[in-house]
């Protein structure tokens, strides 16, 4: 499938990566493709050693994909889609793996969005013609794509209103090895594992260490 | 050891019954004793089947215990605690199993605080001198005390301000069953317990059971 990666960040990374290698036709998309191939960091570095994974502005990669990711940070993400602009995501399948962290108060940061409303349904709104699946925001990015890591089962959810989109989500899901997707229903759903990220954080500092995951449990 | 379990519902019985099987001297808080004692319904059916556990008002249970559960609903948690009285919360371990759902817009319930603060932080507030630990507030009241139904480990957290209090609690749990207990740090990270509530909700509804519960897996 031909999919668009919004983001340069960890988790833009770590998805285009695996869904290159999974034999996907990936673009990743940025605000200025020049920059980001001249960057001396982590992107950059990433960039040039993925000749494969191609580089587009927002819309230019949102437009010629089939299925999006938003993997940028969730302060931006509105804007982010806006460049990629509705006419390139309509029908499309949104896949939307931000969570509105808000770190301009320190650490742990608190939520942009909470309780009442989430960023999953806000892009929904913003983008009606999208068919947004939110998913994978519950764990770092290694383990998103690499779930076996931790050596036991473990959940992760998809929320959206799009019943086709989100089986398409589940199916890429199993791909990257998560063995156990919860469906927990409609974009409303969101509300749920965004607010688990305060748990999240607390958990990670607890356990010193990101490379965690939950599992429900049930009989 | 003497234990005052405040609050006659689902999950203040729960507590109660699971304390006095285990050999502790158990006290019931309620608003009005003489009414509990009468109510024709699951309370008063619970009361009148267990003469061994006291029934007191609050105040009453509280100053006899050397530990107090809040088992009361999270929006008269701070009501039912101030008619307990300071006097007799103070320098005892109380164990805050409370969730500050508000139900009045329907289900499901938002939150009455959230992300900059939480009930236990308030009710820590509210009663500077009581030794505050937030546990059990993530799981249904059967597996609060029964965690074994599950048939498979799953996780309950605690956070507090006062170590020895929580190290009393940890093993209190240990004793119900609970074999994965995560120390997630001061009261401040039941701000984390809270806000899971909404997907905890979102996952009972999906899963159409509450009998479920989270495993922390970390390799």
């Amino acid at each position: 499938m031909r999919i668009a990666v919004l983001g340069t960040g960890m988790v833009g990374r770590a998805l285009a990566s695996r869904l290159d290698e999974l034999g996907h036709e990936v673009t990743i998309g940025t605000r200025d493709p020049d920059r980001t191939r001249g960057r001396a960091d982590e992107t950059g570095d990433f960039v040039r050693a993925h000749p494969d994974i191609g580089l587009a502005d927002f819309k230019a990669a949102a437009t010629s994909s089939e299925a999006v990711v938003n993997a940028s940070s969730g302060l931006v993400s509105l804007d982010v889609l806006t460049l990629a602009g509705a006419p390139a995501l309509a029908g499309k399948v949104l896949i939307d793996i931000s969570n509105p962290l808000d770190f301009s108060k320190g650490f742990p940061p608190t939520l942009a969005v909470v309780d009442t409303d989430s960023l999953g349904e806000q892009i929904q709104r913003a983008f009606p013609e999208a068919r947004v699946v939110k998913t994978l925001n519950t764990l770092n990015a290694d383990l998103m794509v690499h779930p076996a890591t931790l050596g036991a089962p473990s959940t992760v959810f998809v929320s959206g209103d799009d019943e086709s989109a989100k089986s398409l989500v589940i199916d890429l899901l199993r791909s990257f090895g998560h063995a156990d997707v919860v469906d927990l229903g409609g974009i409303e759903t969101a509300r749920g594992t965004e607010m688990y990220l305060p748990l999240w954080l607390r958990l990670m500092g607890s356990l010193g260490t990101a490379t965690f995951n939950i599992h429900v449990v049930r009989p």
